[in-house]
């Protein structure tokens, strides 16, 4: 089994001012392809450091990862470093990185500087893969077996996530092209409404009858649900994928509507694609998620077709004003009441005119909460032509989860309401 | 100076499955007492694997710090490393841990299993601090010096995120008691508006004049701009702060209302606490960041003292029915002009009575640009009762990315807007 090593380069994270997401991101891509991930490593900005480890890591590995270490500042010396493990002084320049580096800069209004153009050089004992979305190449180092044992190769990647991903993707091909792998045989199920260990209990059974072969992956995320991941590698891809599918089958009845997407997907962007294909549209109104569904919705590209608009009324002279909830709602039930995300619902479509709406009112905290209404309680109505529905849940966790909780809540019953009424 | 390496144990983390938070935790603890972490490692649960890792990592550090690999079901793997690496097959039961194991799942309403009770027995080469917070005892193995040419002490803690930090605590005491640390002094200079290698560029002059041992490193956000980080290890606690002052009172004229603040901030708390000082309101009126902007300053706690609301003006129609954007002015110069973003962002003053407002109307992408209008043009309005000021920009990232990078300028423009009307 082909085996790898992710290592990140940068003060940065040792100093634990940034957390390391690329590692997962990258581990999660590799294990797709079937190749092992043994060991991520953590290292500084200095050169002796970063020859020694990157040595330990190829002597043990096929294939190492390296990410950070390329900006264009004085505290980046990844490069140097890299040239000095492959042996070389001497540099070349990328003309196709370098025209990316004129485009984007320029595309910016920015001077190319000298710093800037170095980014363009690198050590002439690596291959270039052009990367397309920032100024550092991507480099790919390989060593013949007479140097670490084996063959072995390092990819080194920038540091910024937005960059990394992408690159990921290019030196993914590289991967599958130079090494003998064995495919893995998986299908995504999104699930929302159930927790981890409720879901775990709920297709006990069902996941003790399968196959020594076949993998089964919780994974949760409080904006899109518990992901359900079923997997095999090796074996004839349609006999495997008909083993997976048969499988699938029996766990659909036991689950029900609490499986949104059989694809590795998003409430936002699954609710999206009932409302263009049924011809509807939707609006949000916002008073605890602060806008964060309407962003939500928006971070999919094409959402015009049928997100029309949000209010986020934070003060109540916003929910009265803007969106014409009674002040008598207020005065009497309170903003965070069902009363009022009703009449916010109802209020946002009126405004915006659109066939469905979702609205929230809750305490995110940390303050603010009291004995009746505590932090992280939330009211959610949802709302269409064929009436409006209220919905009281209660979260436990700090300021960010509780609001990501609330939306994705929110998101997930206008879903529900989706499905019943568009039967 | 003190040395640490930070190593977690956990197949999890090597398929992606969960991102380590932990280590960064941990980090910036250390870091404050001046300890300095040279590696961060994450390996998978194999007794070999373990056992030679930590020998690597204790043979070139003082502390090794393991985290993870401590469940019920998993700590025969780690627990049996750890006495083989201390060269032990003994295990002594903690009384007090197994008090805490009792205490924790009877308010559970749980039975105490033999696995549960196998948690309380570690390795008698160990001395243990007890876990209040969970079944897993921490364990320190102290190694002199004829083991690995010095002295090194090892901690290992539980891997959950909750019990970890409350680890940290303890052995931070502990690791205090045993060592002679030096401090770190550091200062943080936050900047917006200007790209990591312009900045570098400008303050080069100022950047070659550090002495030896003063470091500085650039940290580049999307959302928060260029970090600028100025640290020195070790001396007296008043001199070297004394002596980051006096770099800094020569770097602040040169950036000028480049910074926004001195301490680890955001643009939108930053906001947030001028509003709040002049008592002052705020609202937003978004096209292309959909709600990001009102979601960024409602993420910070007490944001309703001066944020009123926003409107997502996805569709033409809320921005001419809502916002009042006059339909002559979307007819002759389109939704992505500086006339509709200035229309915008009055009309959302208008609508909710605060005394600043922002507005975006952009491209995104990937679709929906031309040669006139590219993807990644956004148009960005500032108002307040002193006047309406438009602004143009272009970015060349994803979708994703270009969002956030809207965002993050128009409320730096809305920022510097506040600082000069508010002087």
């Amino acid at each position: 089994m082909t085996q790898a090593s992710i290592c990140t380069i940068g003060d940065e994270i040792l100093i634990g001012q940034i957390v390391d997401t690329n590692s997962s991101h990258i581990s999660q891509a590799l294990n797709t392809l079937g190749i092992k991930v043994t060991r991520m490593l953590s290292i500084g900005d200095e050169h002796d450091t970063i020859v020694n480890a990157l040595k330990g890591e190829l002597s043990t590995n096929d294939i190492v990862i390296v990410t950070g270490g390329l900006g264009p500042t004085k505290d980046d010396i990844t490069k140097t470093a890299l040239a000095h493990l492959s042996g070389t002084e001497t540099y070349k320049t990328d003309e196709r990185q370098l025209e990316i580096i004129h485009k984007l800069l320029s595309a910016r209004g920015l001077d190319v500087l000298d710093i800037n153009r170095a980014q363009a050089s690198v050590p002439d004992t690596c291959e270039v893969i052009p990367n397309k979305l920032g100024t550092a190449p991507i480099m790919v180092f390989r060593f013949m077996d007479d140097r670490f044992g084996h063959p072995a190769t390092l990819y080194s990647l920038p540091g910024v996530p937005f960059e990394a991903l992408g690159a990921l993707e290019d030196i993914l091909e590289d991967i599958r092209k130079h090494n003998s792998i064995s495919d893995i045989h998986h299908r995504t199920i999104m699930t929302y409404g159930i927790a981890e260990s409720a879901l775990a209990k709920k297709i006990e059974s069902w996941e003790d009858s399968l196959p020594e072969d076949m993998h089964l992956a919780y994974l949760p995320n409080p904006l899109t649900g518990v992901r359900l991941r079923l997997s095999i590698y090796g074996g004839v891809k349609e006999e495997q994928e008909a083993r997976i599918e048969a499988k699938l089958a029996k766990l659909r009845p036991i689950l029900g509507d609490l499986i949104y997407s059989e694809e590795d997907d998003s409430l936002e962007n699954c609710i999206g694609s009932m409302l263009r294909k049924a011809g509807l549209t939707v609006s949000t109104a916002e008073s605890c998620t602060g806008g964060t569904i309407s962003a939500m919705f928006t971070s999919v590209a094409g959402s015009s077709d049928y997100f029309l608009g949000s209010v986020t009324s934070y003060a109540n002279s916003v929910k009265t004003g803007v969106l014409g909830v009674p002040a008598e709602i207020i005065a009497k039930h309170g903003a965070v009441s069902s009363e009022c995300v009703a009449a916010m619902a109802e209020g946002v479509r009126r405004l915006t005119g659109s066939d469905y709406s979702v609205a929230t009112s809750g305490i995110a905290g940390p303050g603010g909460g009291s004995d009746e209404k505590p932090v992280g309680l939330v009211w959610i109505g949802v709302s269409s032509a064929k009436g409006t529905e209220t919905y009281k849940m209660i979260f436990k966790s700090d300021r960010k989860r509780n609001i990501e909780r609330f939306a994705s809540s929110a998101l997930n019953l206008l879903r529900v309401k989706l499905v019943n009424e568009l039967k």
